[in-house]
Order: structure tokens, then C-alpha cells, then sequence
């Protein structure tokens, strides 16, 4: 029997996953136990064919959802809105969805969930998260046999590219993020990228499959690094220090906190040493201290693997479900270390462990500090801060 | 239904399984869609019960393989001459089998993936590499749909910690051992952990998984860490450089080399940073750089939590297998700069890019050389040599 999936998409991440299910097709055939195509693939532009020369492509999505033979769409465009309607009607036709989205899949992950089992199929989407990095099916599987009680990762490899840089070139935010933009490592729009909207919904999912219960993209806390500048990289450097984007959320007693900030690390963490376009996750739990997965966080063959595997997972019978206690709660009381930058002549009233004064501006590390005090009383235009995570 | 598990051993790692599923019993049941317990327990002395206060134990074998209602055997114990009879009788009496036990699955790998498949169970063995790190599954399935070739790892936790200590603390070989040996880190006779025998185990069990081919315990080269005294440890954090205990493959061409030896690593090495008794495996595909796993080597609960994660793929039926091609070849051909310590007197005839007397000794850094002529020429007692992987 043929085995027929569709794609939605083929951009980068489309032409990679292609790719490789055309290279290691016997191979993927042995494991599946059955023949494996992608027979239609849904762009915009359909005057073009595939790396090996198939004109497969319609620009009618109804073309693929209402084809009986198709068993498994594929979807990797970047929209939230037609993605919706795509995998709703997908799933509904009972047909296994694989997303790359994580806008749609942060975003209606309960519903899409539900949506699957309902229909008997599977809704898996490891390349949602940190690209290359096989992190969402062993965090399944961790979350069934233990209590997982934290979830970190750096997961924005554009961000953490500009940071890097800064860091190992002593450049400026601005050099930097617009040598980024000229090489295509940066949108020409980075806001999502640089404000931590691509992070917060990668630690959406990071969280809801961790803790066993539904995390909603607005229940993460969230500061970028945009407001970075020369005065906060060279004074953590002087210390050793590393500045990095950082994803989290910690349990305790069925309540969660997420946050998506920067991060002050030194050298012991396992984190630190994290550079340009790599991604690393981080798990807590209780039968470890904690297991660290580290790769590539974009890219198209690195997230076209991403997808593959879960093309194997999902034609084999392996996927697995995500049992989700809606009686989860978030509290977001984080209470921590600060590094604040401010206006030399601002003052900030919040307990400091150090204060120093640098050319314009004077940094501080807070004693602890509740975050939500810290940001009312921040009430400048020209500050930075970072946890300190030491 | 109820599915019936037995144990063989019930040491550290049985009893850190033995909690986890009684502890997630409820979430491993969800998942499992079945009913599961631990029926019978395969132990020496049998007067004793289980944390939960069950008489579960028996000294005969043949109670848990003849019995009908047994359909999983988790092997937990250390010795290879009977684990290898208990796994042969289990798999050809049908039942699943789950092995935490590297010397026997490295040593069998070929004939129980074989007589599994044969009597249509599965064959798993998570907890035998890697402690708490889900390795062996994700590398399943990276070398389906992608070209691995090459693996390495920090995979010794005993061997880790004892250097890490020299390197710390500034202590002697002798001195940290004897510690470790006291606070039960290393075994009275190290032979297995220092001597990299432990580490080589592993490697060929990874190296095989990653290239799809049968790679034998009798294929890898071998040299331990015994030999290292306070000049080399002396020598290379002046250097800011550390010396790690190694295990790697590379394929080229459809020929392996497999080693196990000291590596000199700087900090730009994803593993500079693997201390005490962790463990961590990085490799290397087509589809991208490489892809870093670390967590805890060793211990009942991170051990057991890797058992039971091999208890759920198999009782849900998602167990991967191997597919090995026959004609892997194995060349070990090496050729690298090599780190050698000798006595100063001692004449070493290979091409030298630096060379420097410290008291006694002399250190070289070799130019590119083969391993195999390296040797032949450190024909004397006292000496030292770590690849240099930088």
C-alpha cells in the first residue's frame, strides 16, 4: 500500500524535510512498513517543480484535504490564520497533521490535541521547537515517568546570533542586528525574534507537555533584548558574565511561573557556552538533576529532519499523546536577582547587592526582588535588565 | 488486562525502577492502555521485600520464564554469562526484553536483536549508555533519516569524576581514586572504568545503532586513563586545555575506526565542559553539525527512569529496531596529534610540533601521526598520550 502526505508549504523547512524523505526513502520504507510519497504539495506559485523535476503542486488547498489517498499533511507555512483552518479541516478529515508552526501550534495546542484523539489520528510537531533538536518526543516520554518541575532553553537562534556577536565583537546592537538582516539571519521585521514572541511560544509547548497541563501563550512573562547596549555587554563581559534570551518555567505545588527574559549566566551553566544560531534545552526533574540537549535551531535540512522523524513516529503508530490536567495554575511569582542598567541619574528604588556607575549610565545587581515590583519602578525609557542565574 | 513485568537484580538500578513505576504507575497505565505490575523479582537472597512491602522474589529463573502471564523481563544485573542465558531464554519464550546491562548487549547486540525479531518482541536497552540521557532512542531514529557518521561521548562517569578531581583539586591518580573508591564512586577493582573497558561497551553499542552496521566489541581500540600523573594535568590547565576520557567512531566510505582513549578538548568543545560523573554524547550527520545530549551517568533513579522509558515504548508497541547492513567495515585507521608524555631521557621518534621538559618528563604535541605507529614507538613504561581533538 501507498502511503501518500501532502505539504503545505515549500520553503526552506519544506524543501529539506523533501529532501530527505526522497534520500532515505528505502530507509523510511523499511521502518513504516509501507511505500511513502508526497503526492501534492500546496503553494502559491505552482509553475515549479520539485528538486527531482514532479510538478506536485496545487495552489487548492480543498485539492489535498478532500483527497482520500492523502493520509498525512505536513504543514510548514508561517501563517497563523489559514494554518488554523488547515489542520482544523485536516484533523477533521482524519488525517495525521505535522506542524512546524509555532504560532498555530502554541496557540491552539489543546484544541488541536483534542481535535486528533477525536478523530483517531496523530498531531505531532517536533519541529516547532529548536529546529534540529529531537526535544519534543523525549519530553513526552519524560513527562510520563517523571514529575518534570522546570523547563529552560535558549530557542531563538536569531537572538542569540545578535548577542553572540555583540558579545565576541564588541559591536553594537544595532551594527549587528542590521549585518544580520543583510546575511538573512534576521527578519527586516526582527521583532518577534528580538521581543521574544518566537521564544514565548516555544516555551508554550515546552511547558504544556513538561507540566502536564494546559499553558496558554499569554500566561508567559516577557522582555526582549532589544533595549541591550555597549554598557551591559561590556561590564557582564568584565565579569565573565554571558547575557542570554532565556525560556523558562518552574512548577511548584501545581502552580507554574514562565517567563521568556534575559538571563545573566556564568561559566558553570550549562547554558553559557551556547553560541550564534544554536538552540539548547534544559529539563528538571525529579529522578535527575537535569538532562541538556543542545543543536541547531533553524535550517533547512536541521528542521526538515525535525519533521521527518516525526513522519516516521506518526506512519509507524509510535506518536505519542500528551495528557494535559487542566487544573494547572499560573501564579508568575518570580522573585530573583536583577542586573538593571538605567540613566545615571535615575534612581531605583529596590534593595541592591552592588551599584556602579559606568560613563552614562549605572548598573546595579538587586538583592531579591519580586519582577513585577521591579518593572513598576523601572519607569525610564533607557533601561535593560537580565536575572541573574548563578 | 494486566501486563505482568519481571525483574532480574534488584540493586540500585532495579530498585530506582522499581519506585518510578510504582510511583507514575497511573500515568505509565494512561499511556500503556493496560493495567501493569511487577510480578516476580529474579534475586540471590529472596528474604526480603520490595519498598512497597511485597514478597515478590524468587531465586529460580525458570518461575519468571516459564511463567505464562509474564510478558516483559527487565535484566538489572552485572554479571554476562548468565544475563546472557536469562535474555537468550526470555526472547525465545516470547517475552519483551528491556537489558540496563552494557557488557552483555554490547556483546550479543547482533543475536538478540535477531532471535527478538525472530519471536516478534522487542529488545531494548536505554539504561545500558548514557545513565539518564534518552540517547539510544533518538539515535534510532537519527539513523534512519539521516547519514550519521560519526558519534562520540564522555560515557564513563567514574573515569570523568576521577579527572575532573585531578583537575580541580590539583590531587593525585592515586589520591582520587583511593577517595572515590571510599565514597563509592569507583569500584574496588577500577579495572572496567579507568581502563576505558566500561566506555568501549558503550561505543559499540552506539556506533552500531549510528551507522547501521555490525560494530563488535573486538573492533575498538583501547587506552585507559591509569597512566596519568600530575605533569600531564599540571601541563594542559596551564594551557587552559583538559584531558577527557573519550569514546568515538567516524565513518568514512563505509569504513569505521572506533576509539577509546584521553582527548585533550579546549572550551570551544561541546564536551570541555562534561564534570564528574556526567555523561554526554554528541554526533554528527549530513543533516546537521551535531546534536549534544547530557545528563547524569549513573544512579538508581536516572537510571531507572531510562528503564522505564524503555518499558513504556514497549508496552505501547513503539519500540524501534536496529537495521544493521552487514557490510560495515571497520579500518581504524587514526591519525591525529597526539598529547605524550615520557621520561625525559626517553627518545620518541615521530614528528614533534612542540616539545617542552617539565622536571622528570618530557611533553611532546605531535604532528599529524598514526596512532598505531605512535604506540609501537612509546615502548617504555612511564608514559602518557591523549589525542588531540581541537
Amino acid at each position: 500500500m501507498m502511503i501518500n502526505i501532502a505539504f503545505l508549504g515549500y520553503g526552506t523547512v519544506g524543501k529539506g524535510a523533501y529532501k530527505i524523505i526522497n534520500e532515505k526513502k528505502s530507509e523510511i520504507e523499511y521502518f513504516v512498513g509501507d511505500e511513502v510519497t508526497v503526492k501534492k504539495i500546496l503553494r502559491r506559485n505552482i509553475n515549479v517543480t520539485t528538486e527531482d523535476g514532479r510538478a506536485i503542486f496545487t495552489s487548492d488547498f480543498n485539492e489535498i484535504v478532500d483527497d482520500e489517498d492523502i493520509s498525512l499533511i505536513v504543514e510548514m507555512t508561517g501563517d497563523l490564520k489559514s494554518s488554523y483552518e488547515y489542520i482544523k479541516r485536516a484533523l477533521e478529515n482524519k488525517k495525521h497533521v505535522i506542524s512546524a508552526n509555532k504560532a498555530v501550534v502554541s496557540e491552539y495546542f489543546d484544541e488541536f490535541n483534542k481535535l486528533a484523539d477525536k478523530n483517531g489520528v496523530s498531531f505531532l510537531y517536533e519541529a516547532a521547537v529548536g529546529g534540529s533538536i529531537p526535544i519534543i518526543t523525549p519530553l513526552k516520554s519524560q513527562a510520563i515517568i517523571n514529575k518534570i518541575n522546570r523547563v529552560r532553553g535558549i530557542l531563538n537562534g536569531t537572538s542569540n546570533y545578535l548577542l553572540s556577536r555583540m558579545y565576541n565583537e564588541g559591536k553594537s546592537y544595532s551594527e549587528v542586528l542590521k549585518d544580520a538582516q543583510e546575511l538573512g539571519y534576521a527578519e527586516s521585521d526582527p521583532y518577534d525574534d528580538v521581543e521574544g514572541v518566537d521564544t514565548l511560544r516555544k516555551l508554550t509547548i515546552l511547558s504544556t507537555i513538561a507540566f502536564n497541563g494546559i499553558v496558554k501563550n499569554e500566561d508567559i512573562l516577557r522582555f526582549g533584548i532589544s533595549k541591550i547596549n555597549d554598557t551591559d555587554i561590556e561590564y557582564l563581559k568584565s565579569k565573565n558574565l554571558k547575557v542570554k534570551l532565556m525560556a523558562e518555567s518552574v512548577l511548584e505545588s501545581e502552580a507554574f511561573s514562565a517567563v521568556v527574559e534575559p538571563v545573566v549566566l556564568d561559566e558553570r551553566d550549562n547554558l553559557y557556552n551556547i553560541e550564534g544560531a544554536d538552540n539548547s534545552v534544559e529539563i528538571f526533574g525529579e529522578n535527575y538533576s537535569s538532562l541538556v540537549f543542545k543543536g541547531e535551531g533553524a535550517g533547512s535540512l536541521p528542521t526538515g529532519n525535525a519533521i521527518v522523524s516525526d513522519v516516521i513516529d506518526v506512519l509507524r503508530g509510535a506518536a505519542l499523546k500528551v495528557k494535559t490536567d487542566e487544573s494547572l495554575i499560573c501564579s508568575n511569582k518570580i522573585d530573583a536577582k536583577y542586573y538593571v542598567r538605567v540613566p545615571k541619574d535615575f534612581s531605583l528604588d529596590v534593595e541592591v547587592e552592588s551599584e556602579e556607575v559606568i560613563g552614562e549610565y549605572k548598573v546595579f545587581k538587586t538583592e531579591n526582588v519580586s519582577r513585577e515590583t521591579l518593572i513598576e519602578k523601572l519607569n525610564c525609557e533607557d533601561y535593560f535588565m537580565a536575572r541573574y542565574e548563578i
